[in-house]
């Protein structure tokens, strides 16, 4: 009989924009993108509650502006209001109101879902868009340092379920990513520092140049500056769109996932976090831990270890979470290697700006680790709010180690 | 600001393998496929109820294959019996089921659903894996005829939600695809004559050869003879993946879907049936009522028309379906351009054997169609059973277009 071997590419493309005052009706970068189509563009907005209740002229602007351009765009559908934070992914009870809404206003596959938020938001909106009518247009404009520069460039979605991060979700490349500089300033300190969090890791395990850029700048970001903020989103999604386009499995096919350094951990702290931890500040904990651990293995020296340290520190992370202390190290691996699928792969540093990858992490070692940052936690206190802790200084070497 | 326009390429490839007696331990077929992993294979298995009571010792069977197999493939839990025909694809909730398995026997990326059924079940089960940790390999086992040459072998999965078929869903290409032709001896007459519908269909618009094979074939393929419907199912599977691979749009980014011949209305009539009508028994009125409105464009001759009408009768279709009458023709001509997006755009055909697009259906012809496809019904009866009609001949002409 006659077998068939299937092969064909699908290519995707989708610009990354940055810009500031996106709503201002004199400013071209969304209608640009939207001309694209050659048409007239139907679009359902989904806003992060958080956003809407900081920015209460937003949604008055995003309509002054579909006016403007109204041989371009239009506003299919009162905008959806979705709960901001990883509340709006726990379940599907969001992305079916979305579903609702695409189904009522009719959308079809060439319309358009603009999701405004921060990571969580856009992951929900996401999924729900791709898989819509199997995928309607994705526009994404996010609001948080960490959506900017890390999740709200990438090509997945997800929700949570079953008490698991992202267990449902897909890979699906939007239609396009503006990054607005101007919604950072509707932040709250917390949600502007934990997005700093993934340039450390990009940085550590990509680019040393990145990461001597963020230790001399580290009081500048600290502090927010405006620019040191926008030159650090900008390279951090530079090196995330980078690794996307260059690394050969967009998808995640494999087993190997770079991007994931510190993610084991840090995926098990929100499992685990009785408080509503935030992303980037798990993922802080995640990066200390397993550069802790990289050194143990012999991969980093000592100095490498402490200019690590001292940088999540500066930059106001706590290195240690409570939940750390809870977590059963053997079962959080298991679960990270379920999810990521095959033989478990943990990313370790090997040296500043590069990786190497484990299949075996000693239990014992790890602990140990947990023991030292949940130790100088206890002793040192938590606050670890960076501008008490910005001048540690060299002699915090020790305290990092012993 | 560095604006950056990120464009790749996903790579996909599966087999589609014909066989018998897949699960015979001494059929290599499947674990040939699994060997391709290079590990220890952990599998769930998805079975079509319809299959399951047909075939009461086929789980019994799969067991015996996977002990005989067990340094290739481990039965992860307890086979899951999927409700087989449409009604497991109404909502969310046997795909949540399969959600649950996947969770509860800790099945990751790298594992198996293995989907054994119609292709109902295949875009349930197909959706539940394309979903879960955003992509499970999903092996196909179609069991209809419809499945084997059709929806078995492509790209797509979904689920019907709001009275809509396929509003849920996504393209997720499967690991592979198993034919087992054997799996045809268990189906009631109806699946077994379905699916010669989409190869009507496919014949109609890629391959005239194929189209008087089929001509020439309609009494054997009537009596379901084994040769000829092996034959049919490959070659239709060949055009299938053949598209699939060729047409430049695998995953349907444009409006131009020349599968969906005949299709629009078939989707209607399947949502507004009272009864269990079989996707392939609502295409081939789809098939009749586009092939007349393609006559009444001139777009196919008079002959062309007859021979169309001819083989479809005599293969066992109805020409007509009770939900026709009820049909709303400018509403579902809206509901498909929603889901396929952009301008509305329906394959007609220009000839027997190619295929020209209209982006604008005269109402008033369509329905002149369908009364005429209606007046047939009523006045000869609506059995239609193929058997009875198979002798037409040559004096059927004028009954179809007067």
């Amino acid at each position: 009989m006659r077998d068939v071997e299937l092969q064909f590419d699908v290519q995707y493309s989708f610009p990354v924009k940055f810009t500031r005052d996106v709503f201002n009706p004199g400013n071209p970068v969304l209608v640009d993108i939207l001309k694209r189509t050659g048409c007239l563009n139907r679009i359902l907005i989904v806003i992060d509650s958080n956003l809407a209740a900081a920015n209460p002229y937003l949604i008055n602007n995003i309509e002054i502006y579909a006016r403007s351009w109204d041989s371009v765009m239009r506003i299919a559908a009162p905008p959806f209001i979705i709960t901001g934070g990883e509340v709006c992914k726990n379940g599907l009870s969001e992305v079916e109101k979305i579903h609702s809404l695409i189904n009522a206003y009719h959308l079809c596959r060439h319309s358009f879902v603009m999701a405004i938020g921060g990571g969580a938001v856009l992951d929900a909106a996401g999924f729900a868009t791709a898989t819509a009518h199997r995928g309607i247009h994705l526009l994404r404009l996010p609001t948080t340092t960490l959506a900017q520069n890390d999740a709200g460039v990438g090509v997945k979605n997800g929700v949570n379920m079953f008490g698991k991060k992202n267990f449902i979700g897909t890979f699906a490349p939007p239609f396009a990513v503006i990054n607005d500089l101007d919604f950072l300033d509707t932040l709250q300190e917390r949600d502007l520092r934990a997005g700093i969090a993934e340039a450390i890791k990009v940085a550590l395990i990509k680019d040393r140049t990145f990461f001597e850029w963020l230790y001399e700048n580290r009081y500048a970001l600290r502090d927010f500056k405006p620019d040191a903020m926008a030159q650090m989103i900008i390279r951090c999604a530079e090196l995330h769109t980078e690794h996307i386009q260059t690394n050969g499995d967009p998808f995640e096919q494999g087993a190997s996932r770079p991007l994931d350094f510190g993610h084991w951990a840090a995926h098990k702290i929100e499992d685990l976090a009785d408080d509503d931890v935030r992303h980037g500040e798990a993922v802080a904990v995640g990066i200390a831990l397993d550069s802790l651990y990289s050194h143990y293995c012999g991969l980093i020296s000592e100095l490498e270890l402490y200019r690590i340290m001292s940088l999540i520190r500066a930059l106001g992370f706590k290195l240690f979470h409570p939940a750390l202390a809870k977590m059963d190290i053997g079962e959080s691996l298991n679960n990270f290697q379920e999810h990521m699928g095959g033989e478990l792969t943990i990313p370790l540093l090997q040296g500043i700006g590069s990786l190497t990858e484990t299949h075996r992490i000693d239990t014992a070692k790890m602990a140990k680790g947990i023991e030292l940052l949940a130790d100088k936690y206890v002793r040192k206190g938590s606050t670890n709010d960076g501008k008490q802790r910005a001048h540690g200084g060299k002699t915090g070497t020790g305290s990092v180690l012993s």
